[in-house]
């Protein structure tokens, strides 16, 4: 077997190992020891991919992040027929809430990281990057949807695109303290986006009045 | 000196301890060792106050709690003549937003405390204690102000209370990672905010056409 599929395959490993740990109890308590323990290996190997724990929470970010990106692409691509504005940012909020398992280990990783990043320069220059990608992609979006007639044009605003990424994520952390289901801050959220998308008092640019 | 007097000066000094630490670079990497380091006692000391980090935590979460209510109490008491419930709404959640370095640190013990709490059922109680009771003030304040016509009745629900309070949550994340400032953020509430006191399309209750 070639060395960079063995490569792949122990990285493949401990990123899985990553991933339980984080479902049962959290990163931020888990030391490197603990990671290769759970990945069956010894310290000095887990050591040759990640030298630090913050190495390590870095690497479970990306991949996570990566993993959240996937899941709203594919949301988005199953949208039936040409999704309106609303339909895409729709997709991107539901896509964001810690609805299943595997969403809720990444909101989870997140706020591990978010609490060693509000300390730390670098690690913080890592977790607000995505930040202006993601108000942007929503921007384009509202801006997509006031030139369609289906939102008020002073709405098609970089600000609120940042309250729709902030309320996302505040009503994610209290799904993961069992104020509420996923369900409801979805139900929450839909109820913003109604508001939001509200042109002279009726509703605009949803899947019962959407489509291309 | 009475004994009393002795613990509660100690509590005291802990807790400095505790505010310090949380300052310089958090809590959730702190060991009670380090802590009892910081406030110049000894381990088996600050053991008699208490026995495990999550109490620790606890203490500091309860305190900071504690404080974070008096700023929003002083911030409502500081509104010139009786504020309209819409001047209410935003001293809650101007004091909310970590503006300074007090709050700043507030919000960064939440969060450490918040991913503890994800994974313990005990501490999760504790964590989630204070939103229905949060929720509730603010669907007041809502319904207070549909009854003076400063709002549409509709937009008077407990739902509109959460999505407020994950907002303001949600953007206090993103000012502690240095994405925008806290200023910032407030502006961006006090959009919502206007957006959501609109009555027929022209501003309700804003502090200009508010007072008694």
């Amino acid at each position: 077997m070639p060395k960079k599929v063995d490569h792949e395959a122990r990285r493949q490993e401990i990123s899985e190992a990553l991933w339980r740990l984080a479902s049962a109890r959290g990163l931020e308590g888990a030391s490197l020891r603990d990671v290769a323990a759970e990945a069956g290996i010894s310290l000095g190997r887990l050591q040759h991919y990640f030298r630090s724990k913050d190495e390590m929470l870095l690497f479970a970010l990306r991949h996570i992040n990566r993993l959240a990106g996937d899941r709203i692409r594919e949301r988005i691509e199953a949208l039936p027929g040409e999704p309106t504005p609303r339909e895409v940012l729709r997709a991107c909020l539901s896509g964001m809430l810690p609805l299943d398992e595997r969403s809720r280990v990444g909101v989870l990783v997140g706020a591990a990281y978010f609490t060693r990043a509000a300390y730390d320069e670098t690690l913080r220059a890592e977790a607000k990057n995505g930040i202006p990608q993601l108000r942007t992609l929503f921007a384009d979006q509202l801006r997509r949807a006031a030139e369609r007639g289906e939102l008020p044009p002073e709405r098609a605003t970089e600000d609120e695109a940042m309250l729709l990424i902030g309320m996302v994520d505040g009503l994610s952390t209290y799904v993961l303290l069992d104020v509420y289901d996923g369900r409801t801050a979805l139900r929450m959220l839909d109820g913003h986006l109604a508001r939001l998308f509200e042109v002279n008092g009726a509703a605009a640019g949803a899947p019962v009045a959407g489509g291309g």
